[in-house]
């Protein structure tokens, strides 16, 4: 793993199986994307937990079961906590309706220690 | 406005149009809507304001303009500010699109003080 | 008006401003386009005006601004009421959210009879 | 199965896995989507077989995979009838897209009797 | 296999299973399908080549892995390269946000020479 | 107009005005996103000319108004043609319905010479 996939590691908790193939692959593109994602998640004027509650809220209103998987998969190791992350979806319940919501919370029940 | 309209007013910042409309053409819907807001909104683990930021985020998301701005309207009333919304909106641009980011960057700078 | 088009009027209550333009600007496809239609629209096991409720209910879904009002805007000629569509409307609210809701309720309250 | 759940399994069929989960895990939220529930789904001017198969067409139109799936597994129990979901899903094939289509054809083909 | 369908695996590599069931089961859907099917894939101005890129692209940022899926089986053997699509899902990546290209670069990667 | 949003011209056609507002307001993102840009739009192994008709057709599929017409805006000024993103934006009525081929034809007919 190189300097900026394990700074990225830092950052969101775990490096999604895709970047480390990239790496290799598509060097350029890996290099460009993980230059988004430090701008993105980077320390700011909300915490490194906020985002991650928000990126799960975000994959789950697009019914994107990779993504909130993927989300949700790195986000003990980041200290953000089940029940906090339960109590956002229901923002995405609410704009996004109730299937939306399942995909969230199947992904943290799957993937998040209670 | 009626009780639970004006609980809800605190609770978002601003209450959307349609649900006064609804008071008096859609009583049962309103009601039930309202009620589904309180458990979406009121106070929990996160604070409103945070809340407020997954939603606009969330609205972004999903490229849902009325939405995006319905949420945008509020969040000067609760206190949010618009650097924080600015840098949670990155995490839309990453999961959802640049265009879904310009969806809500230009509510809040169409809607929110700096 | 071709008789292919005025057929399509008579299932939908009104053929979309493009059909018309289609008609000479693009032939090929205006006449797909009127053939599939025909296959959605035709009398069958459930009436056009059920057809109708499900199209305005499916295009709210999706945040559709110009096909839920394009589909709303035929529906009085067919004999669709009001309160079936906004009943309906709220199986969109759960399996898509409350602003998916509010793209339909607005374009039948702006668009047809109550 | 408390007699909300119960209620409920009556107007829809089958009441999703989840909701039984929740009902211990998060009873709050539980309740307030059986409340949704029951206002989306009751006896009004649509029958519960016409707003089942709106479902389907709604969730097979937002591609959600599971949606679409938890809306069909009811649709017998209702009585509602095999083709005459096949024929409302062109609407969604019109308005989404043919993939959409899939996504509702192969959940019927798989889940309702023919 | 018939005359319609045979057409139709010269211009998208594959016929999708599901045409082919519909061939018996809904013969009508199956015709107008594949004629749509031959306006859209048919030679013309662009080549069938660039068009099987355009519709992966598309899929992809509909976050559709059926779709995705079923375009990245036909393509090679219509000779799409696999390095023009990783190339094109970029645009992909751009409007539709990472997650959407995994969709997309997934599906080759599992389904395309390289 | 710095050198990265010249440069970035000479790619698209025409910058967003966004982009050039974000110069001021937001210098990392603005710089994060032309680099995303040029990776995304630089010449390669497709022309700028099919990554354009590639993006019209992605903006339309997630009827997306303003991408759609920030994209057609610039389509011109490359040399890309009217009557072959016409065509290409078929594959956007197959895959994602005929509003989203809506949303993209009225673009390019508003936007590009004929």
């Amino acid at each position: 793993m190189d300097d900026q996939l394990k700074k990225l590691e830092k950052s969101i908790g775990e490096v999604p199986q895709v970047m480390h193939k990239w790496a290799d692959s598509d060097p350029e593109l890996k290099k460009a994307v993980a230059e988004m994602d430090s701008i993105v998640w980077e320390d700011g004027r909300l915490s490194r937990q906020t985002k991650k509650i928000i990126a799960i809220c975000v994959a789950a209103a697009l019914r994107d079961r990779h993504a909130v998987r993927a989300q949700a998969a790195g986000a003990d190791k980041l200290g953000v906590e089940f029940e906090d992350v339960a109590e956002a979806l229901r923002v995405t319940f609410l704009l996004a309706g109730m299937p939306a919501y399942v995909y969230g919370r199947t992904a943290i029940e799957d993937l998040m220690k209670r």
